[in-house]
């Protein structure tokens, strides 16, 4: 594993990395090379764990009325999140902020229950599980940006009422649904940004020396 | 953004994403140039998160003294650790488990103190944050290694002694000692593998079908 990578694989990276986006708009009736899947969750896999502990598992959902089931849950959180926005609820509902029905493929990341491992997480268990889980949804999420594909992380759902379609055990715990597959362009500015909603800050506003700035 | 990648590029970032390594031994008195550190926190900031919020603060320790309380805050928690793992101890103590007084530069990632974000964390408030913060610091690791420099993350610490070394204010809590910096050589494979402290378990193991296996 002693590979030098050159300027040219470098700026590959760092082009991927600014092309990202969380996709919410994809082309129906799609679908994804099996090959295609399987390497996308290989980078997946290949992500970092605290103490090796690999906390993670893709649910792929293939049934349609499974999914039908799952986009039923996204909605009706969907109108709970608006309740709780408040005023702008009216301005949230207009927006697009999942594509659960019409993504090529769906997946379900879940957190593995807790394994014991103390190596790394004595003092934040269950949240070095987690950025592990995480570390490897973004691995997968800029595979799929360069395999020419949009994915979206979808979070608008009742954790424990989907653990219970899917049959979860004890401790394990859905954090992402996952819509993957061509789209017909990506955004050019994060869809929040562009609709509108909120601005990105700029880089300096979240580098500091030595300790937090003091007022 | 609609930035079409190739086989070559795509290629690139598989390689990446392979060599990646969570690295404890780095080249002493060693420096990272600025313009390199910037495009690294840049590849950072341009994670994704949950609702667009950008949880996430950098702090650079550049205070030598300051890097030796944080060793030492380290090195507590490496006996604490020790002594949790019972049996097992005696060998964790046997691994090097971090490099925060060798590496070139030492970053901490900080969860910033909620800012009330209810788009996409109603129901998983605390979970979404974090795993945004994660994202974030899985795209600097893959920068890093692109950029040919090794990056450890390091969670061997008290959080509440190290929030209290960087004055951070209440509600922002540190998750990440990263070191990073040049290295002689990256892991062939995970350390905590070749040591045979763990073994790295097969994707298999990790991809399922519309639910849960049922045993």
């Amino acid at each position: 594993m002693n590979t030098h990578f050159n300027d040219t694989e470098r700026e590959a990276l760092y082009r991927v990395i600014a092309a990202r986006r969380d996709m919410r708009h994809f082309l129906p009736g799609r679908t994804v090379e099996p090959a295609v899947l399987r390497r996308l969750l290989q980078a997946a896999h290949q992500g970092p764990s605290v103490g090796l502990m690999q906390p993670w598992h893709f649910i792929r959902i293939a049934d349609a009325a499974l999914r039908r089931d799952i986009a039923g849950l996204v909605e009706a959180e969907r109108h709970a999140t608006a309740q709780a926005l408040g005023e702008r609820g009216t301005d949230f509902l207009r927006l697009k902020v999942e594509g659960v029905r019409e993504c090529a493929e769906l997946l379900v990341a879940v957190l593995a229950p807790d394994d014991g491992t103390v190596f790394g997480r004595r003092t934040l268990p269950q949240e070095m599980a987690l950025c592990s889980l995480a570390c490897a949804i973004e691995n997968l999420w800029l595979a799929s940006r360069a395999e020419n594909l949009g994915m979206g992380w979808v979070s608008l759902f009742d954790p424990e009422a989907l653990a219970g379609l899917l049959r979860l055990p004890q401790g394990a715990r859905p954090m992402a649904l996952l819509c993957l597959g061509p789209v017909d362009h990506f955004y050019d500015e994060p869809m929040l940004q562009a609709e509108g909603w909120r601005k990105v800050r700029p880089l300096e506003e979240f580098i500091h020396t030595d300790g937090w700035p003091q007022s």
